[in-house]
């Protein structure tokens, strides 16, 4: 715990002395960082391929072989250490894109100009996900240069359509399954509540995404000369979105809870010993009260709690001024988050039935659909739900981390469900057989998918020497 | 009624040979569109001002004395012709602004490059207002060319604010109240059913504006992290806007119709007499129910009805895929159009009590207020209820009136309330006692206040010899 390195400043500590210690991972960063790469926009093509060159070349210099497996969107970067078949193969997975930067204009410096100001670096993406996973790709550079007989496979798997709900990451997973034999999954796209505590998250919610169409008329419309004659798609718009919750918090959609289990004691327990109160998460927020569904704090309600959120809404004239118009249409994004048990698929039709019976006569429906992933559910060992027969290595990992991050962050971590989807985690799962340890890194600051996004400097250090923890532990067994 | 000249090519027609010859209507119609003279956007500044210069040369050019009147935005342009204080003085009214063009992707030729296709001439402000506008101004060159002693005195009042509610008309008003005493006003900014069914327009709806902004998290947040938590400002949005009408098709604004008074006899007379069938409305509306208040067809609906409409609703991500975001902010424009007898001012304080008092808990609420105009109404001579003593010029141009348009367009016009609003004619009855003779010229296909906004031209000829004629004999006595 001697020689804490906490990055405050950009000197370069004792820490990165060692032979990986050409690896600066807050340069890397903000290179990577400069890659705009957005997958829900066609227009940043070139700074995802920048992305994949930057991460891709990174892992390369580490000492892994790397390709790039062309998908139906963005590819994916495959970097693979082999070994002898008994060492323990552990996949580390990440993602080289980024959710869109606007409104670019709330952003202190531009989204794609990495900068350091204090103990934190912003741009987009530094906290989701390019700094978690330069924690994992420091930690293995540090690691293999410090051991290069270290008897560890490993696999960085790092695709490129995360944030579009990584439509080619299922047939990815089904194609390579042979390459894809491992013992557990590592991955950082998990968030934890304060610098000082870690948690491994053991539960993720899933979800499904879709948008509404409502259009009236067939052009746009002058207010005076038409209006009061028909259905303005704007009003039909909101008096749909309103059937959608009950005034208590709850979605109003039949069947929208029904596999809904309920929370184990233990859960409840560790999520006692989280330590924030709902006076700072309110602080935090901004907001003079809470919104859950009945009997659920705020803790437990975006843990245990499905959801359905209204993303955007738009139509008419938004600019400045006035224009007394009836649009033409008006459209809603919805994502609906899904708690262990629930089949995004089956929920959604329940959805989908409601809004079709719903929508007000006189405009028409149109509901594009869009991507899912399932909840995802991990056990660690030890508890009293914990599966008779969990994966030795499985449950090794668990324990390691348990372990290294009570050394390097000085607090044990808690191991909590929570309420971000990384869906492929249940796709892993499913088609592969693997569980994952999810070690958090991100800080509810940090701004994910918001305007001024950032990752702490500190946190990014003892990460690296927590992960080189986990995999010196994993691989010597 | 020979020599009809349709305006079908581009051919010069013989009206035109005469003294007032030069004036290409069309022509002076394609290089005023193209200045692009967008009141409500600050970017547009260059093309007011080409505006200006462009209707203040025609009118010199015509003979009167153009002046410049600086307003708070953007000046009015005021062109006079003097004369002997017992001729008749007619004020003839008009706007160079024009409404936001977008969206623009919808335009099957550029809004600000106007282009004749059949015998329509498309373009942002054909319609509304240059074309009607353009008309008066070739009438009165052509007049004055073949009869320069004309006894008539003649004001051009063509103000640059009519499309962000005219902020500066009521104070230029009052502040040139002795240079506006006047027998009556002139005007063409409503609109006909048909090419061949003039509507003269003896009443207009009032209006005001105002947006809604509402407040939740501070920040834009991550879906994932914290849904389940907090009022979605687009939720607090949906269900407060949903609350604003009843499912029958009212207003649900405590004492919204108050002051509504009954329809007089003739007027549902007058409108029976339109020829329209809803069947041909539903058509061109492209919609497959009307969606009226109790009570009303759509053509009773649009006159006689007040209404809140949304002009524009957004917050969120609105761009191409999906953003899992829980916006900080949700805004709506809405528009509440007032019928006669009904005062905009008090009717929003109960509009804006009733938002206050449903807004949810959760979320800031904070009103924009926007502009507002009075609702108009004038009865022509020889109705039951014409004032006993209306003012002999005023009633003389109304009959002018009927018998021109009965010659040019085959039909004897119709007296009708409309559903729009140019709240200035409000403001010119009460502060200079005039009332307006609003000869309506734009057509329903016309798409006023959307993209592919045109004027047909055949109406645009005969509207010119429609006003040469009414001028002619309010000139004579």
């Amino acid at each position: 715990m001697g020689g804490e390195n906490s990055f405050s400043s950009l000197a370069v500590g004792p820490v990165l002395r060692h032979r990986g210690g050409m690896f600066d991972p807050v340069a890397k960063l903000k290179e990577y960082v400069r890659c705009a790469s957005v997958s829900a926009d066609p227009k940043f093509a070139p700074g995802l391929k920048q992305a994949q060159d930057c991460i891709g070349g990174l892992l390369r210099e580490a000492g892994l072989v790397v390709e790039i497996v062309q998908t139906q969107h963005h590819p994916i970067v495959l970097a693979t250490r082999a070994g002898d078949p008994s060492w323990p193969h552990v996949i580390i997975y990440g993602h080289y894109d980024v959710q869109p930067a606007d409104p670019l204009e709330l952003w202190q410096s531009p989204a794609f100009e990495p900068e350091v100001r204090g103990d934190r670096i912003y741009g987009r993406g530094t906290a989701d996900n390019k700094g978690p996973l330069l924690v994992h790709v420091a930690a293995v550079t540090r690691l293999l240069a410090a051991n290069p007989q270290l008897p560890l496979r490993l696999t960085f798997l790092i695709e490129g359509e995360e944030e579009i709900g990584s439509p080619s990451f299922l047939p990815f997973l089904e194609q390579h399954r042979d390459k894809l034999k491992a013992d557990f999954v590592l991955l950082s796209d998990t968030g934890i509540p304060r610098a000082d505590q870690v948690v491994v998250t053991v539960g993720l919610r899933g979800l499904f995404t879709f948008e509404i169409e409502l259009t009236g008329a067939k052009m746009d419309l002058h207010s005076g000369l038409h209006g009061g004659v028909i259905l303005n798609p704007l009003q039909a718009l909101a008096e749909l979105c309103a059937t959608l919750h009950t005034p208590d918090g709850r979605v109003n959609i039949p069947g929208f809870y029904d596999e809904v289990v309920p929370v184990q004691d233990w859960e409840r327990v560790e999520l006692r010993r989280l330590g924030t109160s709902e006076k700072q998460y309110q602080e935090f927020l901004g907001v003079t009260q809470f919104h859950c569904p009945p009997g659920c704090n705020p803790f437990e309600a975006v843990r245990f709690q499905p959801t359905l959120e209204f993303n955007g809404m738009g139509g008419g004239y938004q600019g400045a001024g006035s224009k007394t118009v009836i649009p033409s249409k008006a459209m809603v994004k919805i994502s609906c988050r899904m708690v262990a048990n629930q089949d995004p698929a089956v929920v959604k039709e329940r959805v989908f039935r409601a809004l079709r019976e719903r929508c007000p006569k006189g405009v028409t429906l149109k509901i594009v659909d869009g991507h899912h992933g399932a909840p995802y559910l991990v056990v660690p060992p030890g508890r009293p739900n914990t599966p008779a027969h969990q994966p030795p290595v499985l449950a090794r990992a668990f324990r390691a981390t348990e372990q290294a991050v009570t050394e390097v962050f000085g607090n044990p971590p808690l191991f909590l469900r929570e309420g971000g989807s990384v869906p492929i985690i249940g796709d892993i799962k499913r088609v592969l057989g693997l569980d994952s340890v999810m070690l958090g890194l991100f800080l509810p600051e940090d701004n994910l998918h918001a305007p001024n996004e950032s990752f702490h400097l500190g946190v990014m250090e003892k990460g690296i020497r927590t992960v080189e923890k986990i995999l010196l532990a994993v691989a010597k067994g």
